[in-house]
């Protein structure tokens, strides 16, 4: 080989690395075709739902019609809860400002951080946890896994109770269609009895009934449905994007200009050093 | 009244604001309690679809089936376009920083400006106004628009055509699906015909047929379902956040930290001055 | 030459493409050395200020030490305007929902939008075409201006006018240093007198004396230095960024979790329907 | 007290809580006046430097002279580096989907993550944790807390050696500008000679030297003088914000759309399956 078709085979390979640097299972593109985990886009477009589209894009498999089902019951629930949820204030504080509904789900979305979006991912390695100390010794495992998560944690446990709802009716209808898929053989139902195992331990702990919410409700959801804990916030994230989508819309036909977080009426309170010299 | 209930009831008014600073027609919340547009939250998972949740969060009115299977088809078509598109790129090398997926489909949801994703938006607006010029005077109104457009836009025209595909096989898809919507009186087609007058015009002008992309099929889709133009680009950005999210998913589990665009082997090129000196 | 060698070289042009496609004139960089617009960057830390720094990335060349200090200025005014700003609120909000500072960062400055973060750049523009127009025709140029700046915006004047302040004391400042700077030769005054000129046909309009704010006074300092319009929002940017840190971090210390707009103990007003059945 | 004046003592209470809600002590508001920690916002204009004024705004105190040389030193130095970093690379290509500089901004910095934007952060704590070994009992303090560091974020050690240089000027130029300020009496040079033993405990590990980059020398700096750790992050973020508006400006005057991470002649490699059939 001369040098020539050396560097020729050189510079191949560095083209061969630059392909395998963005490489993906998910799509395959080629002029007038588009593959989707192998599926023919076109065969899919019209036949298959919305909330079959994230399972396949999710997992690279179709679900089948009565997982879809109860996928699609999780998506349905989380969609809103408010102006008082701060990325619902936030969608609507940023088209105030100018930004197109691109820039208010970025803003909005992106706060879905630990503690505001969090949760259901959370509560879902909990349970996780929970089934791994199953059998696998003396005590109660749930307690057991209870209290590693708080020595690990701090003392919140992740979809158990709720500061406005005595009960979460989210929950409750979520886990009655659980309870269905676990009848019609859907799904086991680990989960579910998990989930319910930890509300007797809270309940023990506390003296009062700590239901699950719906972070824990929708963590039973997608736990029973195979998803890994770190989907259990990505889905959380599509729910959550059409409430914000939706109170962006409402607020851009509202037209205000610069809405801070409360009217000029309410001054904020000012905490620090009245005076200063500069030298 | 005495000057400290004047005081009370200037306080009542004040509170009265920041609540009407918050107010919004799409969800009621009392403990215990959730309401969507009306609807009881616990009517609603497990027996509407989430395609059908997403309409009745952005138009207040839940569609029947056929509109949301078309509404659907739609939704579907539009999740992924690989790793060349900035949106799904910007995902993955936003994990690789060691930001969390809602991180990462903040700051990729966030360009979808309106170049690059406002072209639905772009072309719903014209083809309102192809149908806003129809019998209004003499000429062809699909021209005319075409050239308004062109006048205060710039040559290209939003939703037709594409670098890639000389056929984009997710728009004959969705466009077959709307003529069948057609055919069962689910739309009138107004849309879908001013969609294939703008080819023809196309075609007559440029010598060659260029045939609506996905952001043109979806804009017949979404202009025959009802949407105002704003929302053309807000569904996009509902179903892109799909692929985004697939995306960030699997770089997650991939693992590279702080992946930029191209491989090291591949430099970027300099251009700026060679030298300076600070006095 | 051979087939293999046409194919290398074939492979080096893809190379070199690639490499061009993120060209750049900013900064070089080879193992062990950085030029920043051709300075190596170890002779500019501990050389130049910040503001400085600041001025060499966006145009190129270094200012000198009077620019610096009218540019500083400027940089120093804009850092913060307190949690009714939505900027600020958004980043203290971003905190309590378990964001990182750059997740904060990121999504409260993403909504210095047109509205909240384009004044700035709206009023250089507007100043640019009081220089155009002026001694090019009959009758007020500036009154011409922002006729037709109206014509095509709407009524609100940029930079003129605070629905706060009456009078902004990041003005008065910044504008008593500008003619510092016009007395010392540093700058022209051009802008600033086109400024003041807009004072005076506003207060000739509306009957009482509507002052620059500080939208209107850094666009003056900006445009006087010879930045572009665009750099009037860009440089707004990195002032504000400073006031989101700081408030991130004060937020951050105290510590709560998921803050929403208001407290909980004010509900928000609904304005929907209160009932709904689904079929 | 009547009940009318019971109610309106309730009402204020509740506009106390919402004033409370967001107080800070960083910026006090009047009509026609701004306090930042007390200083009187016209004070500060013209008279401190924007480092100076970053100080102020995180710290609540102004820095002497010599303090903010060094800050402002380590400010400069991070501004950049180049478009293989994701955050330079994600502006540049959220520009060219059509957002403006804000939205271009926002994407990028958000990413300055735990991996792209935290080892200054993180260099921060594995400092102070040696400082807080030392002079503790037995054993290499120093070494004790690489171990534990090791073990509890794995192998890599964050603020020493770097994949493209094999020594960072930027390092070597900050480390002598402490130098100076330690023989000054500035700073009291006890993390530097901290960040100097991990370099001698690394090198006897490794069997070669593997000096400080930017993230170690930047850390012995921001810890010098004082600052927490999590502002380690902070500060790069308002450094590295240079930079990304910088390359977003360039990009904007280049005027691609829709740039992906590499051009289209370069295909990226699919690795899913190849057939799929909707049943």
């Amino acid at each position: 080989m001369t040098t020539q078709t050396a560097q020729g085979a050189a510079a191949d390979e560095r083209i061969d690395e630059a392909s395998r640097w963005w490489s993906t299972s998910i799509i395959d593109i080629e002029p007038g075709k588009i593959g989707i985990r192998g599926y023919p886009i076109q065969d899919l477009i019209g036949r298959i739902s919305f909330a079959q589209m994230i399972w396949l894009m999710l997992r690279g498999t179709l679900p089948d019609e009565a997982q879809a089902r109860l996928f699609e019951a999780a998506l349905v629930s989380a969609v809103d809860h408010g102006p008082h949820a701060p990325s619902i204030a936030i969608s609507r504080m940023a088209i105030s400002c100018g930004v197109d509904l691109n820039g208010a789900v970025g803003s909005a979305v992106n706060v879905l951080g630990d503690i505001h979006g969090g949760a259901g991912q959370q509560c879902m390695t909990l349970y996780r946890d929970c089934r791994a100390r199953t059998g696998q010794g003396t005590g109660d495992p749930i307690q057991q896994a209870l209290d590693a998560y708080r020595a690990e944690h701090g003392k919140i446990v992740p979809g158990f109770g709720h500061r406005f709802h005595p009960r979460d009716p989210r929950a409750t209808r979520l886990l009655a269609l659980v309870d269905e898929a676990v009848a019609t053989g859907v799904v086991t139902g680990e989960f579910a009895a998990i989930g319910r195992r930890i509300e007797v331990v809270l309940e023990r702990e506390k003296g009062r009934h700590i239901p699950m919410n719906i972070d824990g409700a929708t963590a039973v959801i997608y736990s029973e449905l195979g998803f890994a804990p770190e989907l259990g916030r990505g889905i959380f994230l599509l729910s959550r994007s059409v409430g914000i989508l939706a109170h962006a819309w409402e607020q851009m036909q509202e037209g205000r200009r610069i809405k801070g977080p409360m009217p000029p009426s309410i001054p904020y309170a000012y905490t620090g050093p009245k005076t200063g010299t500069v030298k």
